[in-house]
Formats: C-alpha cells, structure tokens, sequence
C-alpha cells in the first residue's frame, strides 16, 4: 500500500491526541452503557461505513460567475486518485471513488486500477456527462440528450452511456448514474409528456447494457441549468421511471435537489418502502443546490435522514443504498473538506445508531410525541467525536485528518508539482 | 327552474352592456379568423365548460388567527345550495356542488337533492372529514384517522368515508374525495412507512367499497396541518397510493398544496400521461395553501396548467378530469369570488384554446424556444372576456356577474333572512 | 413561594440522576478545561439565562383545521400562571410570563401579580391583539387595525393598546409587543404606501405613550393571516418603522417568520448593527409559521442565532435582547413542550459559550474557512447536558423536568379541577 | 444613423401587417374610450418609455454546468453594440446600452460613444465586476472584494469601480452600479458585522468619488455565488448602506434577487416611499436567479410591479428609476429574447397604464377587494399588442420585430463575419 503522506507525520499527531481520547472514549463508553448500548459495537458499524468521493470533488469548483482555483489543482485522474488516496490514508472512510466521464477519460485503465489498489481504493459508480458539450462532439446538447427531439443527439447520449458502462466493467464498478439537465427555459418550449417518452426510451437503450450484477441511478433535481422546467424534477418522476426501466433502476437522493421546505427524510422513507432507494448524493444547501459540505448548514437534516436509513435496516428492511459526497469546495481546500464531510458522515449514522428504537417503536404507537423526538435528540446531541476518532486511529488513519493534513505539508508539495491554474469567469461569459 | 334573481333585474344589466358585447365580440371573431380559429367553435367549448362550488366556499372562511363573518351567512347546506344557486345563475358557469361531511349533513337527502335540481344544480364529488373532531365522536383525530395507530380509530375514519360514499349515492355523486391531513410535528414522532402501511391498508377499504361507476381522489398536501411530515405530502406518494389502490384511484392537484418554486403543471403532465390525473381543487398562493381566488396572483401558471389539459385533449389522450374551485374567502362576498373565479377559469380555458398546437408541435421539435413560448403567449394575451360574456348571456345569464349580483340586492335580502354571526379566533386558542 | 410540585416527587427523582450528572459534568469540565474553558463560568452565564413563557403557550394550539385541546386545559390567565409557575419550578429557565390581552383579562391586577411573585414569576413584554375581533368590539379589524383606512377603527387599536401599557405597568412590564396581521388578500385591495403611513401614524400614537423606561417591539411575518401582502413583511419594513418612530422601538424577531431559505442570523448580525435588534419569539418552522418546538426541526439554525448574540456580547456591543418563545403546541402537553424548548434555547446559549472566539476571529481574518466553521461546529457538538442538568438541580429545580412532571401527577390532577374542554374546527368554518 | 438591418426589409414585412393593426388600433381605441381612456395619450406615454440592454446580454448565456454558444457571438464590445443597433432598429425600446467593465473595456472610449451614437444609442448605468479574477490582477476575489479582509484587496476593488465612473463619464453614463458576489459559503467563515462595515468603508470611498450628477446603484441579492450568507443579501441590507451612503445610493431591485415566495412589489412599493429606488434589472425567474427573459413565466408579478410605478408617478411621488433588461439567454437568440423582453416591459407599462386610478382608490377606501382587484386586472387583461406594435411603427421600427429580425438574415451574416465559439463547461471544472 502506497504511503502518500508520511506514517511518522501521523504518528506524531496522534500520539499527541491519544490521552484524551482514550479519556473521552472510556467516559463516552459508560454514558452509552447507561443507556443499555455497548460502544465497541457502534465503533465496529462505524469502522464498517464507507462513503465515496467523486474524482471532481477534488479539484476547486465554481459557480457560473466564476472559479477561483487553489494550489495544486489536480491535472487529471492520476492526480485526482492521489488527492483521494490521502484522503483514505488520513480519514479513512472514503474506500470507493466515483469517476466521471469524459472528464476521468485516460488511456490505460488497467493502470488507473492498479494505481487505485495502491492508495486502497476501488471504484463506486460511473458518472455519465450529457450536460455539457464536448471538443469534437457531433451533436450538441444545447436542447438535450436523452430527451433531445432529435434522435441522433439521443442515440449520441446513449452511445456516451454505454461507453461509462463498458470502462466501469474495466474498473470494477457496479452501478451508472444517470444525471441529466434536460428541460427548458421557456414555458411552451418542450412538450412534457414527448420529453419524458423520449427520456425512458433512451434510458432503456442504456438499461438493457447493464451488466447483471450493475444498477442504474436516476438522479432528479427541481432545476438547474434547465430553469423552467426539467425532465426529472422531482422523486415522483424518477420513481415512474425507476419503476418502467426495471428492478435494477432505483432513484438516487442528491440532499440539495429538492424544492425549498420539502421533507427530504420522508421521500427517503417512501423509497425505501418501494425497494427503489439507490443511495445518496451527500451536501448540504440553504438555497438551492448549493453543494455545500454534508452537514455543515443543516446537521440534523442529515441525521434525520441517517435515521430512516438506520431504521430500515434495524427492521431488516431488504436495500443497499451507495453513498457518496457530492460537493462543490469553493472556498476551501478540497482534501480538507471532503475529510471532514466525510466524518461529519460517519458521524452523523453513529449518532443514528445510538436511537433506542425499541422505545422509540413503544413512544410512537402511544403518539408520545415529546417522548419519541427525545429519543432522536439523544442520538443526535451525544458527541460521539471519541468513536470516530477511535475508527480512525485503529484502521490507521489520523485522530484528528486536518490537523495532521496541515502538519503534512501536501498541499505544498503538489503545488510544487502541478502547474497553477488561472481562475477565470463560469458559464455566463 | 328557480329564479333566485329576478330576471328583470339580470335584462336591465345585459340590456346596457349588450351593444358593447356585440362590437368586441365581432373584432374579436375577425382577430381569430385571422389566426384560423372559428370563434364559435372556442365559445361552444366555453360553454360546455363547468367547475364545481364546494359548498363551504360559500361561507366566509378564516385563518388559525380569527374568521371574521360577513352578512348573511349560510345556516346549513340548503342556505349554501341557495347561494350556490345565484351563482349558478348568473355566472353559469359552475352546475355542481360539491359536499362536504359532515357539514352538509341534513335529514333529507331526497329533499336536498330536489332542491338542488330546481336551482339547475348537480352534486360533484364527495368531501369527507377525518381533520377534525366532531361533537360526539368516540376517537379523537389529534393524533391521525385513517393513519392512526390506534385501530379503533382508523375504523371509525374508513367508517366515515364509507358513510360519505352512502350519501353520495343518494346525490347522484360519483367521486369520493379524500384529504387527511395526518402527520406529524415533530420528527420521530411518526413512523413514516408504517403510517404510509396504515394509510394504504385503510384506503384499501374505502375503496373496495366504492360503487363501480365512482372514481376515489387522493389529495396531497405539503404540510398544514401536520408541520413536520405528512402522509401524503406530494404527487409522488400520492401516486404511489394510488397505483396500490388500483385504477379507481386517482390524484388530485390543489394549486396551493406544493412546495415553493414547484412545477405544478409539469407534474399534471406526468399525473395525465400515467393515467392517474383525477382533477383539481383550483385557487391561488403566494405563500403556501393560502386558498386565494384562482388566477388572482398567478394567472399565467393557470394558463400553464390549461395548457397541458387541453394539449392532452388535443391528442387524444383518454382522461376526464374533475374541476372545482377550493378557496377561501376571507375579505370578499364568497358569492362574488365564486363567480369571478369561475370566469376566470373560463377564461383561461378558452385561452389555452386559441393555442395553435400544430406551429407548437413544429416550434418544439425544431427547438424554436422562442416561437414556442410566443405561441402560448398569444393565447394567454387574448382578451377573450367577449366570449366568456356571450356564453354567459346566451345561457340566460349576466354579461357582468358582479354588477348584476350588487344590483340585485340579494345579500341584503338574506342578510335579513340569516342571523348575524359573531366572528372570533381561529384555532389558536 | 408556592410549590406547585412536591418537593419530595422533585427530590427523589433527583436523588436517582444525580450520580451520573456527577460523573458526566466532572468529564465535560476536563474536556473543556483542554479548551480553555471553565466549566462553572459557563454555568453561571447559563444559570442567569431566563426566557419568557407567553401566558398563551400553555394552553393546546391548534390549525385553522382544528384544534384538539388535552386534558386540563387552563381556563383564564391565573390557571395559565400556575402552570407557568409548575414550568418555572421544573425547568428554572422561565421566570417571567407574557401576557396577551383582552385573552389574560382579570379583575385584579395586583392579585395577579401577587400570586405570579408566589410562583416566582414576574411579567415580560405585554401583548396586544388586534387581529380578531372581541365581543361588543366596535369597529371590526376584518380590514386592518392600525392601518386601516377608516380612522375610528385606527383609533380603536390605538386604544387598545395604550390600555395594555395601562395593564402592564401595574403588573411590571417594561415592553409592549405589536404585532399586526394587516395586509391584504388581493393585488390592489390595500394601496401599500398609504397603508404604511397608517402604520407610522397610528404606532407613532402608541409610542408617545411608552412610559419612559419601555419598549416598543415591532414583529414583521412575511405572510398570514394577510396572503398576498402583510404591512409589515421583514426587517426591512420593521426597521424603517422603528427607525421613524424613535430609539424606544426595535424590531422582534420570530424565528418563524421569513421567507423560506432567508437567513435569520444575518438579519439578527444586521439588527445588532443597527441598535434596533428588540429581540426573540423563538420556536422552529420547516414551512411557514409552523410554530413548533425551539430547536425541534433545525438545532443548527438556532445556535447560529445565539453564536450572533454571544459574539456581540462578547465584543461588547451594547444592546439588551428580549427571549420569549412563542410555540403552538398541537400534540404535546404544553408544560411539556415549554420545560423542553427552554431548555433547548440555554443548551443552545451554552453551546455558543464554548465557541473560542479569539481563533474565530483569527480564523475569519485569514479566511480559513475550514477552521472557522470547526470552531462552530465544536460548540454545537459538545453535550452540554450536564451543565443544563446541574443548573437546574442547584436552582431547586429537576435534573429531569420531564420525567419529575411525568412522576408529579400534576396533568392528572388539574384535569380533575378544570373541566373538559370540547376541540372543534378552526378557522375555516 | 447607420440601419443595421435593410430599411426595404423592414417596410416589405411592416406593409404586410399594417392593415391588421390599424383595424386592432381602431378598435382598442373605442375600448378603451369606453374606460375614459384616451388611446394617444397612452401611446405617447409608451413611445417616451425606454429599457437599458446589458452589452453582456447579446452574447449567449451559460450556467456553472455548461455554455452552449450559438452562432455569430459578438467577439468584443463593438459587436456588442452592433447587436444592440438592431435591437433597438427593430424594437424601438431599448434607447441606452448598460457596459460591465472590464469586459467591454476597449482603447478608443469616444469612438465607442461614435459608434454608439450612430446606432441611435446612448449609455447606461457603469457595472463593475469584483466577483471573478482578472488576468494578472494582484489581489484575488475569493474571498471577497470590498468586503475582503485584506486591505490591499479592498483597495483594489474600490480603485476598479473608481475606473468604471472614469470610463463611464467618457461615454456620458451617469451611474455605477455595484453587486459583489462578497459572502460566505460557510457558518463562521465571515463576521457579518464587521463584513458589512467594511462594505460600506469601502463603498464609501466610491461613493465619495461619484460626480455630482451620477447615483449610484446598490444591488442586492440573497445567494449566489456565496451560498450561507451574503453581504448585501436584501433589500433590508441595502437600504440601510444606501442610507448610511447618502442621497445619491439607492437601492436596486433584480426580480430574481429574492428569497422565494417574497412580494416584490411591496419591496419596491417601500423603496420609493422611502426615496431609495434605483430601478430595476428585469428578469424572470422561478426557482432562483434564473434569469429568464422579463414576464416570461410570471407576467401578472412584472405587471404588479410597473402597477407600483404609475400608481407613484400618478400621485407625484418623486422618483427617476432607471430600468434595465438582466437576462441570461442559453437557449435563444439574445436578439430576440431581448427585443421580445423589451416589449414585454412596454407592454406591462402600457397595462398599468389603463388602470383606473380614481376608482382604485375609491375601492381602496371602501374596503372593496373585489373591484380593486379587477380594476388591475382589467388592465392587465386588456391586449395592448396594437399600441406597442404602431409605436414602433411611427418610430420607423418593426410592426413585427422578431418576424422582421428572421427576414433579414443578421444572424447568418454576423456568423460569417464572427468565429464560431466552442462551448464548453461552466464554473465547476
């Protein structure tokens, strides 16, 4: 296993951390021992939870009136793999990396592979790109892909779909999410009900090259870039399509598509219940889909979420939802934020974990309200920051990622390395 | 027939805006004409048109704040079947009414029915009432109906609605609407796929119990009066519930029960193309369920809703959607809101109609976003107010149904007849 | 003082936690001390905290669908100050009451204060209504109040509220709050300009009566019971009326009252700028003025409140905020739900203590996001339970004020003396 | 004057419509004389009223997912104007050009003005940009512009919008308006107070340096590109730095600057009783800043707003706000979009124009929603299509602007003259 950053670095920051977390740890153990839970049992689920990172959530993102790059951006996918290698080595609860296509294209698969092994990474889900034009493209997507009314600019997309299957076969993935912009600007400007037909007819076309052992992930989201309307607005509209495509389509939750107000936790639950949950993308928004690290705005959003999903599998509920980080890192250096989304993760189901669910069932059927969002407010109030750092320590990662991260100096180095990229305006110039 | 307006009140009125009439209505066929649309053949559509009362709206409605009564408000459902009458008369545009239970309990079906006959009306569908508790009743609703987690009282719920269907027979009624606003306030306080279980397997009764010829419409609602979840909180559960149900079941859309910044007409699009579109409860917001007049604030987003009915007509797409107008009339006589909003909804029908749909098939597959959009809009900027006068006065109604009403005297008259109600506060205390 | 609990229930139900309160408030003292922080400073900050109870909160709430009173539901404002006093004795967070006029009338205002003071209780900011009308009221406000356009029905609010500022200087107040529902329901019904001049003109009236040492609060909601337009919206409206009147006015904020997405932490750093930040209603909404527990929904948004208000306290920014929660308590008891949401809002007040506001500041000025945001995160992450816990068990109070209530008996025995009341519609029928 | 598009072009298809339009012409008039309405002195109204074009807006538009360019782009500033030169031959609306510096910046200033001049045009108010990175610019606006906690940051953009009054008193502009992006995408990233004192220390020195004649726009907006929190994020924040500024900052309303659901009318109804209206940049939107062509999806919102305009100018009220088209064009012809935008602002005015403002404020008074409300609507209603279409007649413009623009082929000859542009990936790679 390749070493990115130095064992020593993070030997010397833990030794300095290990006092008091073997302190908090044993005083955390007796508080959850008091409750009737046995803390190594959570700290073994824990150990167990993986989260993935998209191979763009790397690199400094933007909005469309600009991006202001960081040091040592990442030049391609071997970059990218490295970035997410410390990422593993530190925090160590990203195992998978999610690629996208064309932007993760490179010439040896077989060498990203290996590469990956390396750093102790495999692959999530494939990533298809019809929402943006392509150097050398024959048709343009300005008016769609799988919904386009032309049919060679669908047959393209399609095409583009079939090829993100056959490099995840190279990879070992086992799922391809299918994200589209599709709509319109203009009320009048697409037929809704033609739009959808064209978009399940294309959608088979990619359903019936899925591997037997791979999944579909439909992806939905109110708007943006289409601002009017949008061919997969909402979880209604996904499940209609999850439901004509087959059982291996299933609906993917981004936290930050859905209109303002609405109950993300509750559509999670009614996915769960129709076998059609496909897995997360994890952020977290105020305004729309902001892409904002997971948790850092809305923290118990998240954990009512972790909920649903820690209930249905204490029910023995059958689903295997994917997890991934989906974020857009502005303002911070990516590595940084995707460490600690990725625990604010972590620790966001241990936290669902600790609900008393027995009493939680006994609190519901008797309609004690106050009781029953108690009992969530336990799990979620307890500081269980000594279990993750505990995971951490144990599988060989750092107690505390930024810290050690910083202490590091990779940043540094890498921008030493890759050559620096001038910011520049987004999509409105 | 009852004339509950004299008719030579209506003749005088008519008589003095009838030359004016004329002229538009003329320069309004020569403008069509030019489009290539036969104006006769937009007013026989007009005039076929109908939107049912809902016999609350004819009383004046409130907040959880305070209601604040006006003159002569209806005593029971045969005062409401009055008023619903004068609309009727004037405006001739609404020949149904829908009920309400119990609100509109009486002791004489035949009676009532009868009544309505002579006022030119008919009963629309069936509203049920398991939001509230009534004098009497063995189980509280505070904590759900058909949803609850007690089974007594989720008997007593089916048990209502069955009882509604018995009434509705009587009426000649076909549909069984049904609205619960089970949820919740606090998370963890409901079980959210068991409650979904409960309201499918509670539904299932009420369903099984429908006469053949009736349809079942299931409302959705975001929130209000549960504010942390509710059972049927959008289309898409309510679309699941009704594919579990089976094809009697449908989905009704109230314009003011959806997330901010939503879709609606997109999502009548996907309700008519999976053949579960039941109808509408027709109002407008601002701000959430605010139950204003319909097309009072948004008329274009009626228009766009209009738009998709009648481009499903056009097509030939089987469907029979069920009209009323749902609001509430807090500052207004609830006779004269009922009567504008039906013309409105009039309006926006036959505008909707002047769309040339075959340039809009043809600007859609070019993706001509432009011409598309100015399509829609040369409909929507039509004043068709000339058609919707004639339909009015050729079926015996008032050109100008406000100005007729006001001349008549007739909220004077019962204002005599009908006890002054005190108002006071809503539900807050 | 008046023990509305017996000590015993209280002292024996301590007798069992306190061993554990021990232990876990030794730990977190050793945990913070790692900080820098002392423990017993924080819990002298916490034990000085107090927020008001409204005299209405006590009673069950309800929708405009319905309400469903519980048992031994308070019947005039001496049996809402009991239960404000069994609250207070509880929780130790609550000393002072609001009370709501004409809906706490009573006969003797010295006897109220009398028996508040044997509770430990004295009197926060008085409440006017003007937004539903009383019996043998003269001019009804289904048109407005202070704005309305008819000046003898101005004058009558006007009145109105002098007479709570008569009421609330016999009784200790210090503050008037005013809020009104005025606006309108239809595009054009209200000409907005004027109707704020009404507003200036009618406030201005209430202001030159403030006896010196008061305050006026001005409350803004962006909507109901008006739908389409409310006088005044936001803190924009709420400041320029402030700002006109005089520095005695300042502007309330209510957590449920924005649009949705607004961030209420900018508007409250805005308000503390300005010198015009009255204070608090506090309590959660998911999707309007929902009313629900202080910090059930969205724990997060709270504390960034408080970390506005701990910062500006701790740069030393003069000002003097007001706390009240004002919750509508639907399907909890309401002593309950008012002993939980108080002490959420002193959890959240210790938690934004904890911040370390020197790194903050270094952090911000190097736009280290990343850290800056940690640092929150550390507060709002800490279980500061044991602090909560201890306060209160050194007040007199209980460890666990739920569960001394549960034990107390106290529901049971009021709901012996305090006839049953009957729920019904809200205000829709 | 230069004609852009062939006289004979534009006479050929005016010959062709100008028959119709006289009959509409003819018949409107007796409509409108009907309402006491005189037809000519509401043509001349609509004759005298003009609407800014960004220079930016001609060039197609992109988002952060992607930019699909379309053909003939306008390669620099002089392109810019051309595009605007047929704008305004053909549509007659949109008299003055609004520059962004530094992306019209160009080494002649006064044969732009020449250039411009020729066309018919004049310039607008001056926009700067601190929130993208120029080529070799020192200090960078990650983390802000004149919010930015560096002071050698600061410095720097206040010397850019220094430069902005500097070019723009070359071409005879006479206001600057400002919108910074400056906020924060994390809780704790920024000190909100003392990031709006720096706002306005910095806005304060180019306000110091605005000539006497010139305004200065502040802009407001609620996200984007910082998603938590926002400096100027509404009209609340810029109401008070206009304020603070002085008499010549004034407030500028974007209609897709606002949290969802907001009455902006009743924003802009405070803004000029306050004397702090700066105009308008005109829009549409529907789920954020989505910046749709202006009334495209909520035309009955852009009339409510000018309903605000004439009902001020009607009573006197002084105030001069400037107005301008903000649009972003992904899926048109800017052209088009923007000559049909334009005449759906004259179109809106010429609506709030018929408005009868006598019997308004008689129904105002009275209480009487209904008619005041229809009083608006019978404007809005009213199809003014025959009077925008003879004013652009007399003015030697298009009957048919978009028709004409199609005829004359522009679009093909520019994308001739003009390199065809590569689209690309927005902001977010």
């Amino acid at each position: 296993m390749t070493h990115l950053i130095d064992r020593s670095v993070i030997d010397a920051h833990n030794a300095r951390l290990q006092r008091d977390l073997d302190s908090d740890y044993a005083h955390l153990g007796e508080q959850l021992a008091r409750r009737g839970i046995d803390i190594e049992t959570v700290r073994a689920q824990v150990a167990a939870f993986g989260v993935a990172i998209p191979s763009w959530g790397v690199g400094t993102g933007g909005t469309r009136f600009a991006r202001f790059p960081g040091q040592g951006e990442p030049r391609h996918v071997f970059d990218k793999l490295q970035d997410c290698g410390v990422i593993q080595q530190l925090a160590r609860a990203t195992p998978t990396v999610s690629l996208h296509i064309p932007w993760d294209k490179c010439s040896d698969w077989n060498e990203l592979r290996q590469t990956a092994s390396a750093y102790g990474l495999a692959f999530d889900a494939m990533n298809s790109n019809t929402f943006s034009d392509q150097k050398g493209q024959a048709h343009s997507y300005k008016y769609g892909s799988l919904t386009h009314t032309d049919a060679a600019t669908r047959a393209q997309a399609v095409a583009h779909n079939l090829e993100c299957i056959e490099i995840g076969q190279k990879l070992g993935s086992r799922a391809l999410t299918v994200w589209v912009g599709d709509g319109s600007n203009f009320p009048g400007q697409q037929h809704f009900r033609r739009a959808f037909d064209r978009y399940l007819d294309s959608s088979a076309q990619i359903y019936a090259a899925l591997p037997s052992d791979w999944r579909m992930f439909l992806e939905h989201k109110i708007a943006e870039p289409a601002f009017y309307s949008t061919v997969i607005q909402d979880w209604g509209s996904s499940f209609l399509a999850a439901q004509a495509l087959g059982p291996k389509a299933q609906c993917l939750v981004d936290l930050g598509h859905h209109a303002p107000n609405v109950n993300i936790e509750l559509i999670v639950a009614r996915l769960i219940a129709a076998g059609k949950l496909a897995g997360f993308h994890f952020n977290d928004s105020k305004y729309g889909d902001d892409d904002l690290d997971a948790g850092s705005v809305s923290p118990y959003r998240l954990f009512l979420v972790f909920n649903e999903l820690v209930a249905a599998a204490h029910e023995g509920v059958p689903f295997e939802p994917a997890y991934m980080l989906d974020q857009s890192h502005n303002v911070t250096d990516p590595i940084e934020s995707l460490m600690t989304s990725a625990a604010q993760v972590l620790r966001t189901y241990a936290q669902a974990l600790l609900v008393d669910r027995q009493a939680l069932d006994a609190a519901q059927d008797g309609n004690d309200a106050m009781t029953a969002t108690h009992l969530l407010k336990q799990g979620f109030q307890t500081d269980v920051t000594p279990i993750l750092q505990r995971v951490r320590l144990d599988a060989g990662g750092a107690i505390d990622p930024v810290g050690a991260y910083r202490a590091s100096g990779y940043r540094q180095r890498v921008a030493g390395e890759r050559p620096a990229v001038v910011g520049g305006s987004g999509g409105i110039v």
